[in-house]
């Protein structure tokens, strides 16, 4: 039977929720020891924060929604024919308020500290580049990165799921790629490939978070579209 | 054929026994490491010492008793109607032994350090917020962050075991759910969403985790029963 | 078709080589790094070196063998019923001298260091206790540590290999309990629960790991018998 | 159906480019950070980014090419009569422009960094050995290491693989085969196990990186067909 788009959208939501709230969370929170001292997590803990969140979704929410929580890979599977226009609008918007509600719960829990709290120009995990943000890479490399980047998350995505691929282990290879991604770009971008990801510690940090977000929308969106239509062309020729 | 009652209680307690001493042990022995030099676990290596215990035990009980090994998996189940009262009540009671007997365990094995042992006011893997643990988080803090990592582990628990989901991969889903929760709350409260695995080593500890211990059974169990009422509505539409 | 000895005897040899030359040589070779700077695998990589050895050799010759490269499993899976006397003995000799191979090429790689390289009393990640090994625990926390995770390790093994197990993920639910003995018992014995792992090294470095080689074959045998009593009186209820 | 050879060749490219940028991006974007303070990844880190790119190309493409993404398994899969001889040939052509193109986008990223970047000697995560190389192993170390490591590699992927392996959990298998080869070598020689990977960065790198290069091919290769050998008396026998 035909799952209801409430039901998915419910899904959608709390999906993207928990991402922000466990990527996000795990990179603020221990962030600052991470940078400290030797009780933080290192980049090796954030990106699997940020993975293991799809892992998790993934089998949770897989089969009501399909667990996209990602903006470009809606836009992915719509090119694909995969989703009709409605649900990829009612999933995209879903996925906004899930992030922006999960940047604001942690938000919430940021500011009980007891020596208070201050937030810095790109807080709640925002990404971003350029001087001051990492290890400082510049805009070609920070747009080439996350393009490439969630060109090769498109790309294991429709090879997981496709008629080759197995379907009990899809979700862990999915989320597995997302490590990856992050253990690659967490020092070029605080690692995006993810409109939604971005936007909601974006609109609570304003500043330079805000002000780089664009990228975040547009370079994840070209990969996720360029590995659309070289899936496309692999499948007609099959 | 139905599992005994017995077997069912034995499991619970082994598989409670567990996860305290491989979550809170790792913690513990390794906890002081940590803090001082580079051969320690840190917050990733704590994490995963919870969060694959419940993996480990999803497979090893999980088809005897389901594998709460956490009083608010059971409550939320009881809500859900998929355990009856009598059940739930020993399951609960054999989780708070099983915690107890994790930490005593933990204790033998702790005090027979050749330089000897001073157990501090949060020992043995204690939860707790405030002045003096961790990061230093207040209770408005410790609260959120309880209730809403619990309602998200409950949220993954019912729909990786609902219908939708996937039997094979769902312990492994559960348990990395844990490793999540722990990547964001540690520095906060030390992680608890289970009142049992608060209780063992609170028991022991006694001073402040023990004064401090109402929260980590309030806030679990509200998250828990707010996750079970939203599946009921889920399920109920469908 | 029934499986011949010989095939059995390569692949248990060729599984507990693995162990030791992935395990011990995680610990030997990045082991300076850990202690001398942030290069280091620290505690975390070398848990995952030993357990994720189990998950890799129980999917490679577990069809073959059962996969249990460990006497301690082999004597309880005896206890059991679930091998026979000379398939045990075949099976023991066959993981001590894979062991002795593991350490004796592991020997060959680190004698090969520019500077030279000088093996201190329990070198080749040789097992230990007492004033000088890693953080000091006594004989009574070895012993403990020692029985109650080996325990552990074939409670587990147990049922995740019983009619209530998951075929497909007990391979990836033992080698992850293998991960979490090692995150709590490496400060106290560099963690065993294996006679044969313990051997390999210890013959080579002699001393003291030579001379405290009989608890790590008492006290894994210890807790491997009462696991497999346990398992026979939950199983003879049902 | 069976698979048209141009597909197998995309698959075989897009894996072995996905291998080298995640991996040796790993290595290479956070590896200075590794070395100077505590927010790198650690060998763990780097270890997980090149095991967990097998792991998800394993569910990507496994069904389409196999997932080689390596000559010397491509030419072990050969010996063993698994494929033929043009599209070995084809399959490692397309290892080695896919390994070369995931080189040139690295250097593009790192090229980006606002402060410049300068290439080191072996710069693009190139592998190595000698004074002046990690952690200073001599040749002998670096063959004896590569050759065993990658005997061990194919002994799982033919375990894996074979009539008595599990078709769903062999990808996590193979790869986790990597990690612990990672979590060894790294120190000694950066790991390879794999001429394709080792030739991408080099031919960029040029230097040492470049005059070392035999030896990442030969010592794979030869331990890979000891193991096809090995493989094949193994399943003669029964």
């Amino acid at each position: 039977m035909e799952i209801k788009s409430s039901t998915k959208f419910v899904a959608e939501l709390v999906g993207t929720f928990g991402l922000v709230f466990f990527g996000c969370g795990a990179a603020a929170v221990a962030g600052a020891d991470t940078l400290a001292g030797l009780s933080g997590l290192g980049l090796l803990g954030i990106a699997f924060a940020f993975g293991l969140s799809v892992v998790v979704f993934a089998y949770a929410i897989g089969g009501i929604s399909g667990c996209h929580i990602n903006p470009a890979v809606t836009i992915a599977m719509l090119i694909k024919g995969k989703i009709s226009v409605g649900d990829a609008i009612a999933y995209i918007i879903a996925q906004f308020i899930g992030a922006l509600l999960g940047a604001l719960v942690l938000q919430q829990v940021l500011s009980g500290q007891v020596a208070g709290f201050t937030a810095g120009e790109w807080a709640y995990g925002s990404n971003g580049w350029g001087t001051g943000y990492q290890s400082e890479y510049g805009l070609k490399s920070a747009f080439v990165a996350e393009a490439v980047l969630t060109f090769l998350f498109l790309f294991v995505i429709f090879g997981a799921t496709s008629k080759w691929g197995n379907e009990t282990m899809a979700g862990l290879a999915i989320g597995f790629t997302l490590v990856l991604i992050h253990l690659v770009a967490i020092p070029i971008t605080g690692t995006s490939v993810n409109p939604a990801r971005s936007f909601g510690p974006a609109i609570l940090a304003g500043g330079a978070a805000l002000s780089q977000l664009w990228l975040f929308i547009v370079a994840p969106i070209v990969g996720a579209v360029i590995a659309a239509v070289v899936w496309r062309l692999l499948e007609r020729k099959e």
